[in-house]
């Protein structure tokens, strides 16, 4: 991963950080590596995650779907951390024969229409919830064991769980003896991408995912006490700096496809952990060069609240253009689809840049297995640094629990003063 | 449509509105109105979008994709409001045994991916570019007529276009006869979804677009001067007033997954309209309950700078979540998959509210062809109407002008100082 922040420097854009600001601020990224580097040799909570590249064991992975091997399509049930990692890896590393859907919402018709698409004879399952009793998760994974049985399909066969020690998942597993993962102890969802919960589908469509590891232990090679030597860190840095400069939103707006999920990724990386105590960066997620249609007037003459961040990798296989023989589009002969795209990821560039719209290029070589263990990699060590500086606590989520609470409470699980809150909602309708 | 604002009151949230502070926009709105409906009846560029639901003429477009009417898939080859209407058309109304696929991006794999997995000699195209010049789209077709005929396969019989009344697309279709329909004149791309635009795809689909029209229609009778009587007028006066209050971002968040591309055209409706002059709210896609497992912390905890839109059908078909046969999972047997979303959407709508953080209820009574219609309207007429108060010319977008001169620039066309721009990047590299 390289990042260019030239274009979020005050001598482009406003905001923007001057260098002597970097400069300043670069010895907070010193201080914060140590804690950082301490937290992962003691394998604290949430640093411990940065270890998942070397303590993640791809044997243990291959073995436990061994029996799903020559499945015809993957399933996951999974919400949040427990979907998105798995989506952005299978996604990233390209179409494979084996087909993976993901279930990560409750609503009917759509979970309907996705059993309704898959072969459940040839599907493998893998169901994903640390605590085992996550609302969406279960529910879903309820209906579609059900759906198995009638067809009379054995779901005990092609099913298998990545869960916390204990919980109703873990306990369901043991009694039928399913191939069971552990969801690493030391990360919380979001940062468990480079885990069985990230790498099952992409292990049972055959994708490399050894690859995907060893990318992420370079990248973690590469940590190091200052911004001006880490990309990651320039990126984490550069980003916490621009925010409290005023850009409150950073834009991510990969111009590559397989990328979309990873920008949904790097939404709840951001969102989770930073979001807390009246602060946080407001992820949103883009998509280049189709959002320069529907985004880039508001980003280049809106209000100066945003970094946008334009990520491609360097190389790509191309598609030539055919000749299209009428003059106002001659240009386009001879170029090729990656060509012109490559030509919007740089005008784009230019375009906020001349607008004085800070914006950070970060690129990798190639968008392959290695390449994507990297980027992944690099988007925690950047979200953990950013959680240091901004001085919160990175790897939980208290905000979320009252709604649980509410839902619970609401389908009629004991009481709940939550849901009481519920009945009382101040209501101004127009209709 | 139905608009709740209780929860953006002053009483509830902050940000929020007092009822004096809405009283006293309601004049504005008034004003608003009576502009809107000067322009509508003058047939004014832009305003005259809102007439599209009686001008739109649907046997012109049953016409002419009857030539493609058993066609097993529909291609779209367009980009930003020449895709994003046909996407949201075609997926709110739900899966069809013609399948609906869009190319909007130049991304050369995927491009590939989209190809490969068509039976092209079952396949309809529907173009769609009102200049009949737009780079990504030109480009992508292209190579769609370069692969048909590489496969022998006459791509003159099954293309549909639908452009404007002269540029090298009119031309191309005169003279190999296709079948053409007219882009709106009267109406920026991202307000002609309720136009050949929008509705091709569904068209072909078998989709009933008459009713997506007819409740538009309905929706168009209920524009009135006052915010308190039309829950368009209510919901865009709202925004307005929260941006203002310091609101500067609006979440769009479904709770429906056939309505995920709404949320991206909504984004584009509103981020292209409104982004302006330095100032805009910028909107944010979100999916809900998925997104309570990613975003809800940042939203509940994060700065106040945030109005969640909350959506829902009031009916939809439900799925029974069976017995699950274990304890702490009791409370999930003898509910569905539905009133597990319902309550989530109410238990995240309250949630909001106890952090004092606003948000609005926007409910259509079910989500077919008419409260489709219905909410399309409603929502560019909320933002037509966030236009006026915000006093921005909300039907153009001349800040994209820049970036788009400087890609043909990189790729030969003629001289371009923007082009030029594009090396003279400020650089600062991490690696």
């Amino acid at each position: 991963m390289q990042v260019d922040i030239g274009n979020a420097l005050a001598a482009v854009a406003d905001p923007g950080v001057t260098e002597s600001g970097l400069e300043a601020l670069d010895g907070q990224v010193g201080t914060a590596h140590e804690r950082i580097s301490a937290g992962r040799e003691s394998g604290e909570f949430g640093y411990a995650a940065l270890n998942l590249p070397e303590t993640t064991d791809p044997s243990a992975i291959r073995s436990a779907v061994e029996p799903v091997a020559d499945a015809g399509a993957v399933l996951t049930v999974g919400i949040g951390g427990s979907a998105l990692g798995a989506a952005t890896v299978s996604t990233a590393l390209g179409p494979a024969a084996v087909e993976h859907r993901v279930l990560d919402n409750v609503d009917p018709a759509h979970v309907s229409a996705v059993l309704d698409g898959l072969e459940l004879a040839d599907t493998a399952v893998h169901v994903v919830s640390r605590s085992g009793t996550t609302a969406e998760t279960l529910a879903n994974f309820l209906v579609v064991r059900d759906e198995f049985e009638e067809q009379g399909i054995d779901w005990t066969e092609q099913t298998v769980v990545t869960t916390g020690s204990d919980g109703p998942l873990r306990d369901l597993a043991d009694e039928r003896g399913l191939p069971t993962l552990r969801v690493p102890a030391g990360a919380p969802g979001r940062f468990s991408a480079l885990s069985p919960v990230g790498l099952v589908p992409a292990a049972i469509q055959g994708h490399d995912i050894e690859a995907v590891l060893s990318g992420a232990v370079a990248a973690a090679g590469q940590l190091s006490g200052s911004l001006f030597d880490c990309p990651a860190y320039a990126y984490g840095a550069v980003s916490y700096a621009l925010d409290r400069r005023g850009a409150g939103i950073n834009v991510m707006m990969p111009y590559v496809e397989r990328l979309e999920p990873f920008a949904e990724w790097f939404a709840q990386l951001w969102a989770e952990s930073l979001g807390k105590n009246g602060g946080g960066q407001t992820p949103v997620r883009a998509l280049g060069a189709t959002d320069q249609h529907s985004q880039l007037q508001l980003y280049r003459a809106g209000p100066r609240d945003k970094l946008v961040t334009l990520l491609r990798p360097r190389e790509r296989p191309d598609q030539p253009v055919p000749d299209p023989g009428v003059e106002p589009l001659a240009y386009l002969g001879g170029t090729g689809l990656g060509e012109l795209l490559d030509a919007e990821f740089e005008a784009t560039e230019a375009s906020l840049a001349a607008a004085g719209r800070p914006n950070v290029r970060v690129e990798l070589d190639r968008l392959d297995a290695r390449g994507l263990g990297d980027l992944l990699f690099g988007m925690e060590a950047a979200c953990i640094l950013a959680g240091e500086l901004s001085d919160v606590e990175t790897f939980t989520q208290p905000a979320v629990e009252w709604g649980k609470r509410a839902a619970r409470g609401l389908l009629g699980d004991g009481t709940a003063p939550e849901a009481d809150a519920v009945a009382d909602k101040h209501r101004f309708l127009v209709e």
